[in-house]
């Protein structure tokens, strides 16, 4: 449920006609976005997504809303709500027919929160997905909308019950849960795949590497596939709604809730 | 400039608002899109394109709009003139917050009329695209809305002018231009790109495979190479708008515009 929508810095009146027929964003999915949590009043990691944001601008060559822009619609659409779901979506603009970019494009702001999510599992079950994530560096680790092949390993999701689907790259290498990324832990070393060629570079991702970093604890990215799971003592997805949660299971293997997620999450305060 | 707009049959009454703020179109480009010529007061391929847009709908698992429905919605949008360039946009829908689809979704219909094209040329100067075009089998060919690749590989035309830029896919081989396909002659036979990873199956494409066979050539679809265009004796290509445009340099390489292409055009009443 959508609780309130700014767009370019307006509420517009009626959310079933609210974007403009030729938003770029819509025609190729050229632009990105954000979903942060709000919980007792805050955003959490709101300068890492912002940072995110501004950082995909820049890979696509969009020119970044101005911070104080972003910070001010926040705050008027979480104003009067303890908790939710917070969305940005920036989109190249509205204009034109065809791929290239009128330099008279202004950028499309939507900033809404939507309700908060039902109660978040510590503990996930995983399934494989069969679709594949394409490789390109030139687009890998950011959030753009360009998300048919999330759309498409989500819906395979039939009657066999799981919480989160994991992904590989069309060469069958591992890059994470559909909306999560992954971590496994290895001889007590943390590793989760290093996105050069596909995935997104999570805000809780991050935050994750640099709290096991200032634990003392190895943690680094790599190229990782499927039978490096059969050697870890202990998976576990990252997402910055959903924090960290624990694999217990995937088809044949079962791994317990373990400790490095325990620490991890007292250390992020989720 | 938008001539005409009907958004699931009505006209909306202001352009600028007149998408849904939730619609999946614009949140992941999940959806398809198709663009047709109207020339004399007639869709070119019209049938092609309607057979297109279906079977990417079973591809995406989108539900199909009815053909009456749209053939009545088109012809309302070009009823008073002659000429122009039809661009209908099916997303999945409008609803719900993540890539999950709620089974509930009507899918979104846009069916618009742009201006016609400035004068086409018959002879175009190619350049080679640094974006690469990621590989994936499961939406190889479909005319889908993920096209942020596109948007990146048409921006880097700078100061130097040409008129298309071809695309490679990440493992370096030949896909086509960044909105066309492309032929090569080799020894007299006809050869283009087989589109098994990646690329659009393009309804001209199509035709001119179909009409190169009637006419007794030989043509085939094949994994091609950027070598491949060095032994090329005529190179040409093809687009529903801008029909079949021969292509006459590359950075060193040059060609003439052929006799294939010409027949070609001829066959097809371009």
């Amino acid at each position: 449920m959508t609780l309130a929508v700014l767009i370019n810095g307006s509420a517009p009146q009626d959310l079933s006609h609210a974007i403009p027929v030729n938003d770029r964003g819509l025609h190729y999915g050229d632009g990105l976005f954000e979903t942060a949590l709000l919980a007792d009043g805050r955003i959490r990691f709101l300068d890492d997504h912002l940072q995110r944001l501004m950082t995909g601008c820049r890979r696509l060559g969009i020119p970044a809303p101005h911070r104080e822009v972003l910070l001010d619609e926040i705050q008027r659409v979480t104003s009067s709500l303890r908790s939710g779901v917070l969305k940005i979506i920036v989109t190249r603009g509205a204009g034109g027919r065809g791929y290239g970019i009128e330099p008279t494009l202004q950028p499309t702001r939507i900033v809404a929160l939507y309700a908060a999510p039902d109660a978040v599992k510590s503990e996930v079950a995983l399934r494989w997905c069969e679709t594949r994530l394409g490789r390109n560096a030139r687009l890998a680790g950011v959030k753009h909308l360009n998300r048919l092949e999330q759309v498409l390993a989500q819906a395979e999701q039939g009657a066999a019950r799981s919480d989160e689907g994991l992904m590989l790259d069309t060469e069958g290498e591992l890059v994470g849960g559909i909306a999560s990324n992954v971590f496994l832990v290895r001889d007590g070393a943390l590793v989760t795949p290093d996105l050069r060629f596909s995935g997104v570079r999570g805000v809780m991702r991050d935050r994750v590497l640099r709290a096991a970093t200032q634990a003392g604890m190895i943690a680094s990215e790599e190229p990782l596939w499927p039978h490096d799971l059969d050697a870890a003592s202990e998976v576990f997805l990252t997402n910055a709604i959903r924090g960290v949660q624990s694999a217990v299971s995937l088809d044949a293997l079962q791994w317990r809730a373990g400790p490095v997620a325990a620490r991890l999450r007292v250390a992020l305060a989720l």
